[in-house]
């Protein structure tokens, strides 16, 4: 642990915080952001938690040119006595480092960097809103700032971490939306970048979402890039569905994301002895249980909404119908379960909670 | 033509011109660099020519996240009677406006732009280098800046145009270069951004390059995502084959970038009659070649190198040596006329070149 090398430098003047249910997702950002360099010689140095302000690069640095940078997102949130609570923040921590090095980034030091982690949080612990199904959005990423045109890995990086509060993704609750199944466009294909939380993954997925919402859907279902045949993800988030009493979800097959979301509802199912199969999943499948009476739910899980259970699909000219459109039993105990885990207001036998320290205070600060 | 909308601020201190023999590639820029922006309101506006300098943004500016950013690549050469040239601009800020179609970024006006770029050479004149070979490298390129982190089109973004000389891609002239056929990890998909020239193809790319570097080989061979059996790309250059007397590539299929270099290749066969066919081109079409003795050339193609040779390929077990691993003469024959076409050392019967005119000086600069 290399608390000794976090320096600290507080704002003079902090921010108003704005009413979070009335600000846009990701719009608004706290005093505070974390900020580290590396360069080849020094490794990860000059660790700094300062003032939330811009950065400056130069116009040829990579970043602009040749996408080389890794992201993660992840929450802390308020419990009714005030504690700050991470959700499996480790799990990110781990991830980051593998999408890093499908991009050719340097790995991170996870526990040192759960620690900056911490430590800014703590800072910015006003920050953490109260009302029930608000959060304080945590964003960690890594840019290339070597500037130069060649194409190839950069030898200096910027890591990041910056906070914005938002409000609950739901604010009636949890409700059914309707998912348009893609044919025409691909989100990600085994040896390519699928599995690791990347820019480019994401701005690749805009026409498709935005031709489905033309279309008056919600999102879109991804299908595997070689035959359009398998399901792989929602939107951004994984996929579930509940066939004929087994919850049953795409496997990870090196295209799809390891949710963290993904990865611990199968773990409450399993521990609430419910059925549940990672495997492949054709769109044919679905479509004939759902024409056997069969498919009893569907829903998307991420950190974001936690679940988004879908109440219609529609593929080609069939439209699919889900428990009549509304949320599912099991969704809806498992929607309940996790956000209850998440926020402090039942016990957390998984041990997927971490609070949030006191700043230390034996930390050198300016 | 917005002329009049051209703001022109030139620096006071110019910088000391390297010796262009001396620099890595795309590692020093020139005194000058063009910027515009887009808003929603006001579309593109705010085009200036300003000194090279840094540019700000804020940590959550759309680029960092999502990877919402298409660029292109030209080159401008100075030739003998010290005209500048520049060959087929106009074809790159075509595709520029179709890889932002596939980003979901907003089209820019082709002239307008290819004026600004005309009168941004026309001030660095002096930085287009002399020597047999070497060029101005010109990158302009488009970066999401609104400050998000919702996974949507940006309403706000910044054009650029960076120069950078370069030196001779081959000092000591063409050179063969041994490549590796790349089974494990996929370049592009159909549906997916293969065809657009975007930030994350590139640094997706480095891993599969990296191995390749390590057990020696200059570059990968990229097969198609589907079945790893059609051949795509070579590196970040189109592939060309010569088979018993006729020239083979790849058919424009949606993962494959349209190369500037490419189009003129096969329009320059055509004027001499050798037979040229875009198609589909399995792998194995080319061992079989090979077994039989009529693989007689393969080499890349794209604006760094103009054309790169392929002495040799490597896939699985098997090491297809290509014409002794020498050069061979069509591609000797094409990059000789090529490059004397660009630079103006015979005549340009096709009018791809154009001239460089000397700054509109009715513009108000200050
Ligand atoms: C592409 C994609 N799939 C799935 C998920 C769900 O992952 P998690 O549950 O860790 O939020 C995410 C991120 O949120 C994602 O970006
Ligand atoms: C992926 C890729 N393929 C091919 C090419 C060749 O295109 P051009 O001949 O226009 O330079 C490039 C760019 O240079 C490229 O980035």
């Amino acid at each position: 642990m290399s608390s000794n090398k976090l320096q600290i430098i507080k704002t003079m003047q902090p921010k108003e915080k704005p009413d979070v249910n009335q600000v846009k997702f990701g719009s608004v950002f706290t005093d505070h952001m974390f900020k580290m360099n590396y360069t080849i010689d020094k490794g990860w140095h000059d660790a700094k938690i300062i003032p939330y302000q811009p950065i400056t690069l130069d116009p040829a640095a990579m970043i602009f040119h040749y996408g080389q940078t890794v992201f993660e997102g992840l929450k802390a949130y308020r419990t009714n006595d005030d504690q700050i609570l991470l959700f499996r923040p480790e799990q990110n921590m781990r991830r980051l480092n593998s999408s890093s090095e499908r991009l050719s980034i340097p790995q991170i030091d996870e526990e040192e960097v759960l620690y900056y982690l911490q430590q800014l949080i703590s800072i910015e612990k006003d920050w953490v809103p109260k009302d029930p199904g608000t959060s304080l959005y945590i964003r960690p990423f890594i840019i290339a700032t070597e500037n130069s045109l060649n194409v190839n890995p950069s030898c200096s990086y910027t890591f990041m971490i910056i906070l914005s509060p938002v409000a609950a993704y739901y604010p009636e609750g949890i409700n059914p939306v309707r998912i348009y199944v893609e044919e025409q466009f691909t989100r990600a294909v085994k040896g390519g970048t699928g599995m690791a939380k990347t820019a480019g993954n994401y701005s690749a997925a805009y026409n498709a979402q935005s031709a489905a919402s033309t279309l008056g859907y919600s999102q879109v279902l991804w299908l595997d890039g070689l035959e359009k045949k398998y399901i792989e993800e929602v939107g951004s988030m994984n996929v579930f569905f509940k066939i004929n009493g087994e919850i049953i979800t795409p496997e990870l097959n090196g295209s799809i994301l390891e949710g963290i979301t993904r990865k611990s509802l199968i773990q409450l199912l399993n521990s609430w002895n419910v059925p549940v199969v990672e495997r492949k999943i054709t769109i044919q499948e679905i479509v004939e249980a759902y024409e056997k009476g069969l498919l009893e739910e569907a829903f998307g899980t991420g950190t974001a909404a936690v679940i988004s259970p879908i109440g219609e699909l529609i593929w080609n000219d069939l439209s699919i119908k889900i428990n009549q459109g509304e949320t599912g039993e099991t969704a809806k105990r498992l929607y309940d379960t996790l956000t209850k885990i998440q926020t402090g207001k039942i016990s957390d036998p998984f041990g997927w909670t971490q609070q949030v320290r006191e700043l230390d205070e034996t930390i050198p600060s300016h």
